[in-house]
């Protein structure tokens, strides 16, 4: 460990508050104190991995599952990280740990913000699985997709299930726990080389491109019997237009309003509630937080799946710290692929 | 019978379906030629009451649980009706109906448009109830109240529970049977008359007139730890401003969307998805129609609720077929209390 009391770390501050769109101009990349040493019951931790997740969006826009971000902060944001130091904890250091953490090199970090990849966990230390898995198939978004497909609403084979953001980092594990599943799936997604992405290499029976006109006569004609689930991560007019072609007792399982996060909250769907009413539907939301002792059977399940290719895992990787803003602008204008991670060391 | 074929018989016909807000000149009150005599499973009625529901401005709009209106046409509405005569079907001349039926005078309808009032039904032909409880406590509304609270979601004691519309046909008994449950009910409804009866006759905990400002902030004050249940006929701005101050895991039931109904579809509740995401919300659509197997229980209980005097039933009535297109005008309007009914002969 290095102590010099003048040596510094780097980090990226949220410097303002968007009012619309977020641009990379509400960033900037700061030098500050290298942190430490942790206190009783912290540990420093060396950032390898950033999630960049389109939900840190809404945490600038007003109080969700945590507290709102303030201006003149560092950014807030999930991690794997490795354990340097520890003071009084159970945590190892060299261990790897998922964070509730920040946007910089170095963090000093409450223990109850700390979750350590153990021996138990399958795809933990020692395994052969890539790092970057722990923040897409086994980080949030695959348990976001597992929980909400096998926990909120198991599609039945042969059931019509539709999936939104099918392309991103959620959409694209729920897309395919639905297809193993037996369902006839139909992923949204924007702009064609995402739609080819999700009947060729996902393997999807339909793939409507948002971008087009037009998006409820395309949905319809690949739903010709309506829809029995609709896997939303979006709202907006994508919810919209779906609802409208729900079949009778269909269900919505609601895990994001990414539409909504970036510009302002705009216009919910009109057909609320009148399409929920007529068409008595059930849309219901959940928080993946809330379901931490489904994890490991989640992560065992996932592993098999990947193991023999029958899922296959969308990442984008970008390298260094500073490429984190300019991810996450790009990952709530639809221009990534999959989980969208940024590098910091390894 | 007056089978004398120069006879006529008066309706009110759908003239022009509304671009905008209904008015009383998209009707006109029409002499026709009397109906009948009944064909082979057909029935002719004389029309007792109609019943006024709001849900019949929805039919102008689009496709709901039933085909769209066309203009040009008798309306169509709910009525309890007196068979007179019938042609091979299991109706006897003289019973009490309740019709699938249209607003005129005298109407031939099919047996499956007409739910007998017969002997078993705890309310039916030979008690001392009122007629017109029969569009109100033991129709649509209180079955809907019914079922929406017993079998969508059943309060639990001590439970906050929001109501709009609830000096309305269908809010006030929905209102009524939550405060049954043990229920803490706050109600929402347009003017100080309105609200001043939800908590005098009522005895309903709160209420809240919508029309005032900061409706976010005085039903916050009413409901200071947050909604458990609501019971949601309206939709709309309404339905936004509770989605704000669920509970987490709280559910919210939709039986009606009247927010929507008349002025076209505007726009939806902003908040929707992302209050039902994070407040881990239920939202769950239902029609009544499809609960009937339930509607002999629902009866006897709220015989019993009313008969006891711990349910009070609000009803306005007005008498003759002129009076309707302005009583469905109203209603609209929130110019009307309690179940709207038309007496057309008795």
């Amino acid at each position: 460990m290095d102590l010099n009391p003048s040596r510094t770390d780097r980090a990226v501050v949220l410097t303002s508050l968007p009012a619309d769109r977020l641009a990379v101009d509400h960033f900037a990349v700061v030098e500050q104190p290298f942190p430490g040493p942790p206190g009783p019951g912290e540990a420093l931790c060396r950032t390898l991995l950033l999630s960049i997740s389109p939900g840190s969006r809404a945490w600038m826009q007003q109080r969700t599952y945590r507290d709102r971000l303030d201006d003149a902060q560092v950014m807030a944001g999930y991690t794997l990280s490795r354990v340097l130091e520890e003071n009084g904890t159970d945590l190892e250091p060299g261990q790897l740990v998922f964070c509730d953490g920040r946007w910089e090199e170095h963090s000093v970090l409450p223990r109850a913000a700390l979750t350590p990849l153990g021996p138990a966990d399958p795809a933990g230390a020692g395994s052969a699985v890539p790092l970057t898995h722990h923040l897409s198939l086994f980080g949030p978004p695959g348990l976001t997709a597992w929980v909400g497909m096998h926990r909120i609403s198991r599609p039945q084979p042969g059931a019509t299930v539709v999936v939104s953001a099918a392309a991103g980092a959620t959409g694209s594990i729920a897309a395919q726990i639905a297809r193993i599943a037996g369902a006839r799936v139909v992923g949204i997604a924007g702009g064609g080389a995402k739609t080819a992405m999700l009947t060729g290499e996902l393997g999807l029976h339909a793939a409507i491109d948002r971008r087009e006109a037009d998006l409820g006569e395309r949905l319809a004609e690949a739903c010709p019997d309506g829809v029995d689930l609709y896997f939303d991560n979006v709202g907006g007019e994508v919810l919209g237009t779906v609802l409208d072609l729900m079949k009778p007792y269909g269900r919505v399982v609601c895990c994001g309003a990414v539409a909504s996060y970036d510009g302002g909250r705009g216009t919910g769907p009109a057909n609320v509630p009148t399409a929920i009413v007529t068409r008595r539907v059930t849309m219901q939301g959940f928080i993946v937080f809330d379901h931490a002792d489904e994890f490991p059977a989640a992560r065992a399940q996932l592993t098999e799946w990947a193991g023999s290719g029958e899922l296959r895992v969308q990442e984008e990787v970008r390298d260094g710290l500073d490429a984190a803003p300019g991810m996450l602008v790009d990952l709530l204008a639809g221009r990534t692929t999959g989980k969208t991670i940024v590098r910091v060391a390894s």
